[in-house]
């Protein structure tokens, strides 16, 4: 499978918004009416102007199969270092089981070498055993408690 | 006792330095010789410089007693929001076990509110079980994982 990652592009939003919501956990908490909701078009807006803030999307056979978040953060912890953070991480239903998580993830990792990152982090809901199996497959370590709180 | 929350300024990085390595973890990993290490100066002024990082500092009796760092980051997820990262939080030893950690963190809520924020996330280390006690009692929940990949 030929793979092509790219900055995801406003015309990618509503593409985007069906990935995060063809979830179990995001079918509760996206919102797919038409238009779309107007706080997404500023959300992609915030992300595409800030260099520490990378939405990359993989396409494969001509769709957008995937996609995911980097946040580079400068930390004085570690002796100053910066930190890779992922999150949002998505395939598309069509392309699971084929290994495109494992590619999304192996470019971040090479994303955040590229970025002098000393630590790529991520947290992921512990309802979700197959993603905890999938990341301590890939080397992390859930070393932490990933605590959440709603405002 | 009076707290003043500031930004943490350049001429801080030593005893923010100091207070990163007096940790039982930190002290593992922090550098403390002098001249400082250049790295810890350079990973200041990348969050000195984003309108998105925050490192924030709080005196009191006149003395630097505890510090964190605020991450603010835009999603797409959540029908497109931000969200409040919480990292390297350190209470002074001389002021430890009075308070100064929750009112640090209660801080930290309301300057998410104010940049009007969803959520408000950090990472514990499963190695300090009072950590863990702390968060959860300000209302914070463990349902993820968090996970880290050292480079």
């Amino acid at each position: 499978m030929q793979l092509t990652f790219r900055q995801a592009r406003a015309a990618d939003i509503p593409r985007l918004v069906e990935l995060l919501a063809d979830d179990a956990l995001g079918a509760t908490r996206e919102d797919l009416s038409q238009p779309l909701n107007r706080s997404s078009t500023l959300a992609f807006h915030s992300i595409d102007q800030d260099p520490n803030n990378e939405l990359v999307v993989v396409e494969a056979e001509a769709e957008l199969a995937g996609m995911m978040q980097l946040t580079f953060i400068p930390y004085l912890t570690h002796t100053g270092s910066w930190r890779c953070l992922i999150e949002g991480v998505r395939v598309a239903q069509a392309f699971r089981d084929q290994g495109l998580g494992t590619e999304l993830i192996r470019w971040a990792i090479a994303r955040a070498r590229e970025q002098d990152c000393a630590i790529v982090q991520l947290t992921s809901d512990k309802q979700r055993p197959d993603a905890l199996r999938f990341y301590e497959a890939l080397g992390f370590k859930a070393s932490h408690e990933g605590f959440k709180l709603r405002l």
